[in-house]
């Protein structure tokens, strides 16, 4: 696994340095469903629990995606980009089957539309019943 | 066009100021194609234009994609997410229809196998025909 972390060029986010991005699609239709950042330790994580887990450049900590709401990411696959400062996860949602704390499967759900900004997916919870 | 900048979140890599992430993804597909930043002269030009416009952190200013290539990006959709510091394009590849300089279809053409990455897609065009 230090392998792999070995093989990317880590980017230096709000001067937070050692971090890859990391985008996440659902495995079987390939929707978008967020973009958050990884140190090595989130990667280690995400290789030995096969559950993705991020560093929260906010918080400044590990994120282990779902460990509050129960929405965890099951990583079935990894892809590296070109010039290896970003991976790819295609996953398969638990829980809710929502990735962003909003309450939507994808935390894109708001689309461009006249210019502005607009929902345009269902959502699939309400927050207020999940994250106290 | 001011208007959704300014309702963005920017982020700040390698010491550069004003980025957002934008993700795109095939407009049909829903391929993950590729993973890079814009400022807001970058999203200015793609709103103009319809065409996908980056800014370069390695070289330091924008980039409008398939300039040189003919890989050119037709933006059909814009997506934003919750906090607002990434942007998902769905777009239309043009021209050898690959959005990878390596000649891939997607900058993410390595998969993470048995703990390595490998060369997991097919390659559309040979580089050294395209860039000079």
């Amino acid at each position: 696994m230090d392998g792999l972390y070995g093989e990317l060029r880590t980017r230096t986010i709000d001067g937070i340095g050692g971090l890859v991005l990391v985008i996440t699609q659902d495995f079987e239709t390939g929707e978008g469903l967020m973009a958050a950042y990884a140190n090595k330790e989130a990667l280690k994580r995400t290789m030995e629990t096969g559950y993705a887990h991020y560093y929260s450049t906010s918080r400044g900590e590990i994120w282990f995606k779902g460990e509050t709401s129960g929405n965890k990411q099951l990583v079935k696959e990894v892809w590296a980009d070109c010039d290896g400062d970003a991976l790819l996860y295609r996953i398969e949602q638990e829980g809710r089957k929502a990735a962003c704390h909003e309450g939507y499967k994808s935390c894109f759900y708001r689309k461009l539309r006249d210019g502005e900004l607009k929902i345009a997916k269902k959502r699939i919870f309400d927050p207020n019943d999940v994250y106290l």
